[in-house]
Formats: C-alpha cells, structure tokens, sequence
C-alpha cells in the first residue's frame, strides 16, 4: 500500500420525500427531554476512510457507501 | 416557534478502540467490489437538525445523539 493515504469523509443522508425514520425518532425525543425549538431532524452515516486514489470515491459512494436510488450523498478529502 | 432556526451538523463515530463493525464490513467490501489501496474505514451517523437555541446542542449531544462512552461526537451550526 501506497504511503500516501488521503482522508476522505463521506456524508450519506435520505433524499428529500424519503422516510426518515431515525430522524423522525430524534425529533419526537427531543422535546421529551426537555429540548424546544427544534424543527427538521435527518439522520444519516458518516464514513470516514483513508484511500490513495481519490479518484475512486465516486464509485464507491455509488456503488456501496450509498443507496443513490434514495440516499443523497457528498464527499470530501479532509487530510 | 421562532423564525430564527439554526442548521446544526453533528457527526458521531466510535470511539478509537471501540468496534466498528460497519466500517469493518465496508473495509472488507471495497477490495471485492475492485477498490484498492483502502485503508481504515470508520463508519458513523449523520444528524442534521434546525434549532432555535445553538446552546442546547451540547446537552443533546450528550443526552440523545451520541452515546458518550463509546462515541465521540463534534458538531458545528452550517447554516
């Protein structure tokens, strides 16, 4: 393996209109426990990988970090 | 509730040491999917939420959206 590895964070999240039952779950628990004011909630995964070729984030997010039929996603090289 | 809502990112990923078994599973899944020179992989959760008060994000952190013994948690007002 190379020796330069890159660090790449990846932010998966439901595309709007698709249920998003975590998040739903968070924002019915928020009140519960004392928290106001609280509008929209998303729940989603945060990947954080090291690879030499970032060049090949793409089709990983597409063909395994993500479900692009109903997941948004978008990605970053962070160090 | 006030027009004045913040939007708010919190990413939560395990702790270093703490199993990580779907970052582990996608670690694994890259090579076969023909993804090579990956190194570690660490998956955890996206929350995006809108709130009034940029001060109880902290407590919600620790109370509901991270679970502080075994995760570590940031989070920053994007918007």
């Amino acid at each position: 393996m190379s020796e330069t590895l890159r660090r790449v964070r990846v932010l998966v999240r439901p595309k709007e209109g698709i249920l998003d039952p975590q998040g739903e779950a968070v924002r019915r628990a928020l009140p519960a426990l004392g928290f106001g004011g609280v509008g929209s909630v998303h729940v989603g995964r945060l990947i954080e990988l090291e690879v030499e070729d970032e060049s090949q984030v793409e089709d990983m997010c597409r063909r395994l970090l993500a479900n692009p039929t109903i997941e948004e996603y978008e990605w970053e090289v962070i160090g």
